[in-house]
């Protein structure tokens, strides 16, 4: 199709609406006419008419031609943005992060730069999945989803020792759908539901949605303190625990395999169901002990997703867990959003088995050991230390003297074009004032590090 | 690429492991030795390893080689279906028709066959999509949505008479999220719910998950009956109201004007909030009364999407409401979901800007006009008789007589491969135990009438 010479006419119609000489009603030139005066073929004023009328612009009455159609709706002068000075809430960070323009730096946020990102390999599978005749375009998915996306995750976790059969694999549109999914089945208002402190602020977010009440365990650098898990299991009966396996955020911890066994040793005498959260497994140099395969997937539920390493656009993710509670989990997915992403789920499958995701993660893992490092070097200039310096992932828990508010110094930054991620917003106990989560992979940048001295000189100034 | 020589490998290795002749942990044929073995060429053997490891059937050891995967994962025999015997629930079509065989008959699901979809359409925006050297394929949505379509909905539902700007739509994953989170925001358990009766099934699913009472109101062939409407919200203080515009599911009943009125006068008098579900919007001929254009969407919450009329596959739905309720629903969007379906909105929004959308919804008007008379037809000589001629639609609501039991007939049908829709699956009265909801699109195949025959010749003997 001759592309330019149907936008030149779009262009053309579009230009006489806005200076009025079209005036919404009145009639368009019939198409002979127009192909005439602006000496084009009929087809091309046949497919810029069809065009301005699919984007409501126009409107064809049958047997009479084109009309301007009525008082267009007013376009949004600008979008809404969360206001600067919206609380340090649990969804600060996300809201911010997701609206943030492309010139913010985003050392808050919990993704990897769009240059990190595997581009030619999605693109690579969708051309496939697009030259491929069949219903993958339209069809519902069904209930569970993707059954060859499903063998492929359960031959995917089995490596990290969770056995399981493809019909044991829920997928979801998420991660956090996974995790919802699973709170809809077991938590009803006012429940007692254990997490991390400091933990992944949306798992606070969600919660408050459920209305539970939420107990932070204090993490330690090899996992949940388990005096104080035992304390809180004792005194609080909680239905359910959220974690990190693999590598936590913020701290970027592992998880030992003597804090594992423990920790389900005290789930076991519990009423407690267990959510281990992995999105951040294919990060991993080398496996740590995952809850779900110590205990055989019994109270353990495993959830992932794909958002950090392929895909924050296609997504999806899994629920693995025991076949009776596979069933209740669906019945609640189809009520609450009927199919999943069909479509998705085949891009995904079509990326994961192509060789070359192994090289991205390959090459991904080197490039994050190395903006670790850097940041570690930088930080420690300003005078931040690492709580500990992590093995792999995105994330450093950069912590501060004592007496500074990172609160305080995000504002600063924010209004400077860079998005932090302080402490207290992954805190329920709110003791993690003085503490920032860095995400590396967006430290690349030296005006993070210029902001964020400013910002900190500036509350030191304001403390005086 | 040499697709066929790489795929050759991969099942030559395949072969391999399952006759057992490469047994778990041994070491793969070096990619120099069998690339001369098999004659061909090295770049052919490392990606056709590349994927068999991808896949996990084979493990990459750094500096040693490949070799064959521990254990492999059972795969499932076979997938979950629900029992046949499964009681008729509110769920029992939807997972009936989302898990059924290719081959199976579907007169009881909700959605057009196929080869009725946009194959071509959706395929052109993909391959569009996938030439474009941007973010698209990898970066989150931003928490409202793709504003390029939310501008393109803001002035298609103006056709409607719904006065909205962009910033008042908020993307979902598909138009059951957007009801779900519309239900987070206003219901508390032990709220109660006004839905017609008979209405569409899922709308129970969904709200038993809310843990909330409720109330069918009957619908009539204007819409809900007034005095019924009226009595329940004297005597139940409802906070919330379900309903579709435009064609109703599953009568094909279309709203009148001066219902509408009476409707909207009723709710001002109350604490009701409406949720008017407009999915079939591009099927209508004749633009009927939105509860949200007279209501200036102060109580009215408009909600949509495409599933029908475009992909199943593909999923975007929308909510349009006030600018308030907009941010606060933003929240719990990202605190249940993070962010939405990114590629889905610029697939979509590509597709509804091409004029072909709109010619294929004039195809599909024509064609399920024909189907609606034949289904009518075939219908009759069955002795089952419409309870209205629908306008336009895929549904029609059919009555049996009085004594028959369409769910013990929809179970004889299941056994034979056609899924129907019994009546009492859309009714909290459970009085519609004669009626099947038929959709004429996949009334096609004669197949279908036949063993409708046969399944109410077996449940009228039943009963002698």
């Amino acid at each position: 199709m001759k592309t330019t010479k149907i936008d030149f006419v779009i262009q053309h119609i579009n230009a006489q609406i806005k200076t009025r000489s079209l005036l919404p009603g009145s009639r368009l030139p019939s198409v002979r006419a127009l192909a005439r005066q602006l000496n084009l073929s009929i087809s091309t004023i046949v497919e810029a008419y069809e065009r301005l009328a699919a984007q409501g612009l126009i409107e064809a009455k049958t047997g009479s031609g084109f009309f301007i159609a009525g008082p267009i709706a007013p376009l949004s002068i600008s979008e809404i943005h969360p206001k600067i000075n919206r609380n340090i809430d649990p969804l600060w960070i996300s809201r911010q992060g997701l609206e943030a323009k492309s010139d913010v730096l985003k050392p808050g946020c919990g993704w990897l730069p769009a240059d990190w990102m595997p581009h030619e390999n999605i693109r690579k599978a969708i051309r496939k999945i697009s030259k491929v005749n069949s219903n993958i375009l339209t069809d519902y998915a069904t209930p569970l989803g993707l059954l060859a996306l499903r063998e492929l995750l359960s031959r995917r976790i089995l490596s990290k020792g969770i056995e399981t059969i493809p019909n044991q694999i829920l997928l979801t549109d998420s991660g956090t759908q996974a995790i919802d999914l699973i709170c809809r089945y077991f938590l009803k208002p006012n429940d007692v539901v254990l997490v991390d402190d400091p933990c992944y602020f949306n798992f606070h977010a969600l919660l408050k949605v459920h209305q539970v009440q939420i107990i932070g365990i204090p993490y330690t650098q090899n996992g949940p303190d388990l005096a104080a898990f035992s304390t809180a299991i004792q005194n609080h009966n909680p239905r359910l625990y959220i974690t990190n396996s693999g590598i936590h955020n913020p701290t970027g911890a592992i998880l030992t395999a003597a804090t594992a066994y423990q920790v389900l040793k005290l789930v076991e005498q519990s009423n407690l169901i267990v959510i281990e959260d992995d999105i951040f497994a294919d990060l991993e140099l080398h496996t740590a002990p995952r809850l779900a395969a110590l205990d055989g997937l019994s109270r353990v539920i495993h959830i992932g997703s794909f958002s950090k390493t392929l895909s924050g656009s296609v997504r999806t993710g899994y629920i693995a867990t025991k076949h009776e509670w596979i069933e209740d989990l669906t019945d609640i997915k189809i009520a609450t959003s009927f199919g999943g992403n069909h479509l998705s789920a085949e891009i995904l499958f079509s990326t994961l088995t192509d060789g070359n995701y192994r090289k991205h993660l390959e090459e991904l893992k080197i490039r994050l050991a190395k903006a670790m490092d850097s940041t570690i070097k930088q930080l420690e200039q300003l005078n931040i230390k690492p709580w500990l310096k992590p093995q792999a992932g995105l994330f450093l828990w950069g912590e501060l003297p004592k007496h500074l508010d990172t609160a305080s110094i995000a504002q600063t930054c924010l209004e400077n074009g860079v998005i932090l991620a302080p402490g207290n917003s992954f805190s329920q106990s709110q003791n993690f004032k003085n503490f920032i989560r860095f995400n590396v992979a967006q430290c690349i940048n030296p005006q993070v590090f210029a902001v964020l001295s400013h910002a900190i000189q500036q509350e030191q100034e304001r403390q005086n």
